[in-house]
């Protein structure tokens, strides 16, 4: 019954997806401080990115970002006028960022009429998407979407969560990567029972791992975990036998102010039954 | 430097984006358990779902979101053969969950010419966006992809997170919408200089407060809260002058299991020196 009333009652949400860009044309238009956060999203995939703006009103961030990135970024020094002034042809999402916002009008009305993706900086509603607080640790990425109640919030939420976090978890995935592609080699072929039991085993792993042993595999690790787990019957090996030393498993990541808080929490005790049991009346 | 070389290192991910689909028609193409969790995805924004899938294989999750959510899906009871049997008129998205990849293929190539964004499961290389682990609490947010290197481990990701979160932040961001509306309300107009004090006002009552004590907050408080701060001079009055209780504030959220192994180490601390103390040798 819970169930069911959860269900009749999911909604108000946005779509949260990871864009695929590879190879993909961006057309940014604007070159201000909001144009500079949009190049800089977009760099984080590996997209080709087209910037019109006028040189004369080029934020620093964003002439910082053309100067090093020219291998991914074509700029036009030009003051967009009307969308006439666009090449849209082969693009594959736009963006502006402008004070005029009749422009950008103009500009999201053609890019819905062909069908290209647009998000106009500033103007909620004639967006297809719009862009979050993210943050990034290799191949993580996590993005925090308030759904417009207040981007400040979502960045608090952002602090917490990477406090929380033990700074080991991306490059624990990058391992994980790797791992899964040397099982390919080995058990190769495309779904099926292979596809599944290799599935099953990876999951396993992940599962019986501390994230924070997972990030110490290196390759002959690797291989060893290979030869005796997965080649000996599907075994899943422990991080330990494998010569991993493990920090002090307390069965969760261990942010250092935990830790902090706990020993002092310990030395707080100790004292404070010092004092009570030093200082008591003697009968 | 070290800034410019992060610069020349960016790339490599996806674009998380939050897409809006209030209103929009999202087809599914078919019923199994990929496609239950399709349903759910998309249950959770405001769209029209068209679902489209043979009754005899509807997994029992599909059938029961199609039963209970009949307001926002449209069940068609066929078996797809060739992209023909699609009504692709009037579509935003297609999301296809298939056996047969060859028909995924088909129904992508289609949509892609006319560009309709499109994600086929299993299929990552025909996939405009792909689909992430993801945590929601009330209109807050959250996904994690691992760019491909591991679903188990965005989902372990997504566990270290909720453990990490206090549970209140999603009520905080709704309640910071509420007052955020309100202060519009007062001081209505769309950018500029009120605009931005607005902004800056929103924002300082975000830094300042707990997240626990914005979540506290009532109609009444949000009134006194903007009687006495934003009236009197863009003020930013404490949570406890409002008559907010709080706990505790250690400068940061208490997730149980710390607030339990602090405690935990306090009573060790006090236990250890009572035994040393009590048992030591006396001279």
């Amino acid at each position: 019954m819970a169930d069911d009333q959860k269900i009749q009652s999911l909604g108000g949400g946005s779509l949260l997806i990871a864009w695929q860009l590879k190879g993909k044309r961006v057309l940014i238009v604007g070159g201000g401080e909001v144009a500079s956060q949009r190049i800089k999203s977009i760099l984080h995939t590996d997209a080709l990115i087209i910037v019109v703006a006028p040189s004369k009103g080029l934020h620093p961030q964003a002439k910082k970002f053309i100067e090093l990135r020219k291998d991914r970024i074509t700029y036009v020094d030009h003051t967009v006028q009307t969308v006439e002034d666009l090449e849209l042809d082969g693009i594959h999402m736009v963006l502006t960022a402008l004070d005029e916002h009749s422009l950008s009008h103009e500009i999201v009305s053609v890019c819905r009429s062909i069908r290209i993706p647009v998000n106009a900086a500033d103007i909620p509603d004639l967006c297809d998407f719009h862009f979050n607080a993210q943050m990034r640790d290799g191949p993580l990425q996590i993005a925090f979407s308030t759904n417009g109640n207040g981007p400040r919030m979502a960045a608090l939420v952002r602090n917490r969560v990477q406090n929380a976090l033990s700074g080991h978890e991306g490059e624990a995935i990058t391992k994980v990567g790797i791992l899964r592609n040397k099982l390919k080699g080995r058990a190769p072929g495309v779904g099926g029972k292979v596809g599944k039991e290799r599935m099953q085993w990876m999951t396993g792993v992940c599962n019986a791992w501390e994230m924070e042993d997972l990030a110490k595999l290196d390759e002959t690790m690797m291989d060893n975990l290979l030869d005796e787990g997965w080649e000996k019957g599907r075994y899943i090996p422990a991080a330990k036998d494998l010569g991993i030393k493990q920090k002090k498993n307390l069965g969760w990541a261990v942010p250092q102010h935990v830790a902090v808080h706990t020993t002092a929490a310990f030395v707080l005790g100790v004292i404070t039954a010092t004092v009570l049991l030093t200082f008591r009346p003697r009968h």
